[in-house]
């Protein structure tokens, strides 16, 4: 165990971006809001999961909604407890810890919130070591734990409990629901035991999160570019460097959608770039091919700050370094490409996992 | 207490979509749900809101969602239990009776299937006198009783619980959640104790739909126009007589709107007639003119028949009488008209009570 104070969040917050591919809402939000939570309530305790019983109620708790509407939403700060308190009077449970449904962006910090409202200790593991867009797409959902009943509040005080046949459905209904509740909302979901935590979420990946953003921090501190450094501490590959030249973007069906193009720089001098997105980035196409998807990780980075780049905060002009992350195992299984691979979201081209030759030119069709 | 059997249903269905006031679903669906229930568990015990302890926790059950998709989509018959089952574990109240929130259409007989299913009395009461559109637009509502926690469930297993803030914001986001469910949900809710459901309902509407359809279906077997014995037995006005020469309709966020247009029959020969709809019958005008508005009963029958026609079952060339119904007095209120008056529907005119004379021409702007 150790504490989680004010001036670790920083660079949690730059290293969940990372992390985030694109997704999960802009960090920096999460970050006040987080430090405003620890400023009242004082440091949160983060555990590893094997200090965590085997037997104690765990839930999760993270926003849900297009990034777009998060980032003009501000929360309020008390929707995190507002979605605790109903999940907790409906199941009845008594819950001892709380985790990140993902370590991406906001969802990564919204657990530090209500883990310093309630005194509750936080667990160094997550269920997707990335970000996601959809309920059901967690390594929880691999192995067939449920994401219902799914608690959701909204910051005029609604609420909602879904119990949905399956976690697919209870995301089509709370995404449906959360349309009306303001385009946002923050759920409490995912209740589970210490034991099946343990065995499927993807550990210490918190702590990666806060060691990734330390690098890139102190790197531009000695005005060092960080893509090089970013790249090594992440077992990642550089895709492509390059300035954004086209940048289609739409809200639609509380998902924040489209795609960019970017034209080399560089030794990518010459060439095109063009990623696709949901929320995150999730295929990547060099000069027509596609050369990564998800659920490998595609990371956009500034050139200069290594600073990461989220999908709603894309512009015209942007130099941008492109990185792919491996994935962790949970995702490079049958149930795991079914789940999140490229053709669930609509992109017809099969998921080759990174560092394996594709025998083919791939393209998108 | 009486018992409530199978050979009693039609009438009951006929009766109910008079004060359905072309709203509430078709009642032909609802009969044989009911039908079969009743043949399944047994006739159902309907008691007189006298008979109802004070102490006792009661509950409504119904449809919610466009009346269009509630014909085309049957449901499966075990949706009331699964609401009321989600209710109950939600709230861990013991409940002791049903009753119908609207006396309308559909709604008047997923009461009596739920009172079947779990051998639970149905109280002789509603929270209309008629049928609305809204979730809120109850009498329950005007004394401040809110509709949540309301238990919604889908004919594929999935139920939602919403606490909205207020009755209006439940109704906001269990509208939206439905789109998602198949276009419509059984719902539960209106929890309450005894003593308030005999201070705020409409007590005996239960027994006048079932008087209504008896009146109805008896002049109909002796081949008599039962129009003007039906406007006797509702204490109602005959607005007009006239055939269907236009027609509106569209299926917009989980409703029915639009308006249909009448020429005049008989006496009124040579004049024109125009009603508004939102799943109900909202404002009626004659040549122009409004002559009667929500929350006052608008009934369109067929003239040979008296059997009732709802807003999704209206065709070109129909031959209605219009019948207007003064509303309860609890709707004539300054709450009960800005909850259900025509300008919270959009119609830009004021409520005048059935029977008071306006100064001034009214016309809709």
């Amino acid at each position: 165990m150790r504490k989680i104070e004010s001036h670790h969040l920083e660079d949690i917050a730059l290293g969940a971006a990372v992390l985030g591919t694109g997704g999960g809402g802009d960090p920096y939000v999460g970050q006040l809001m987080a430090m405003a939570a620890i400023e009242k309530y004082g440091p949160v305790n983060l555990i590893s999961p094997e200090e965590l019983d085997d037997e104690a109620w765990v839930v999760s708790v993270g926003m849900m909604g297009a990034p777009t509407v998060v980032v003009e939403k501000i929360p309020g700060g008390q929707e995190p407890l507002q979605a605790f308190e109903a999940l907790k009077a409906h199941t009845g449970k008594e819950i001892s810890a709380i985790f990140p449904i993902e370590i991406g962006g906001i969802n990564s910090l919204i657990p530090v919130i209500l883990a310093a409202t309630t005194g509750l200790p936080l667990v160094d593991i997550d269920g997707m070591g990335r970000a996601f867009p959809e309920l059901q797409m967690v390594t929880f959902h691999l192995v067939d734990i449920p994401s219902g009943p799914v608690a959701m509040a909204d910051e005029k005080g609604n609420s909602v409990i879904v119990n949905g046949v399956d976690s697919v459905w209870s995301e089509r209904i709370g995404r449906q629901a959360l349309t009306t509740m303001g385009g946002s909302v923050t759920t409490c979901d995912y209740l589970m035991q210490g034991f099946q935590l343990k065995e499927a979420g993807i550990h210490h990946t918190f702590s990666l999160a806060q060691r990734i953003g330390e690098t890139v921090r102190s790197l531009k501190h000695r005005n060092q570019s960080p893509v090089e450094a970013l790249v090594e501490e992440v077992a990642g590959t550089l895709l492509f460097t390059g300035k954004v030249n086209n940048l289609l973007r739409r809200n639609s069906g509380g998902f924040t959608k489209g795609e960019v193009s970017l034209s080399g720089l560089g030794q990518d001098q010459g060439r095109t770039f063009t990623l696709y997105f949901q929320n995150e980035f999730l295929v990547a196409e060099a000069d027509g091919e596609v050369v990564a998807t998800t659920p490998d990780l595609l990371t956009v980075v500034d050139v200069e700050t290594g600073v990461p780049v989220t999908t709603e905060s894309l512009r015209y002009g942007n130099r941008l370094a492109v990185i792919a992350i491996p994935c962790n195992e949970k995702w490079r299984t049958v149930k795991g490409i079914e789940t999140a691979g490229p053709r669930y979201f609509g992109y017809n081209v099969d998921y080759i996992p990174l560092g394996e030759e594709s025998k083919e030119r791939r393209v998108l069709q």
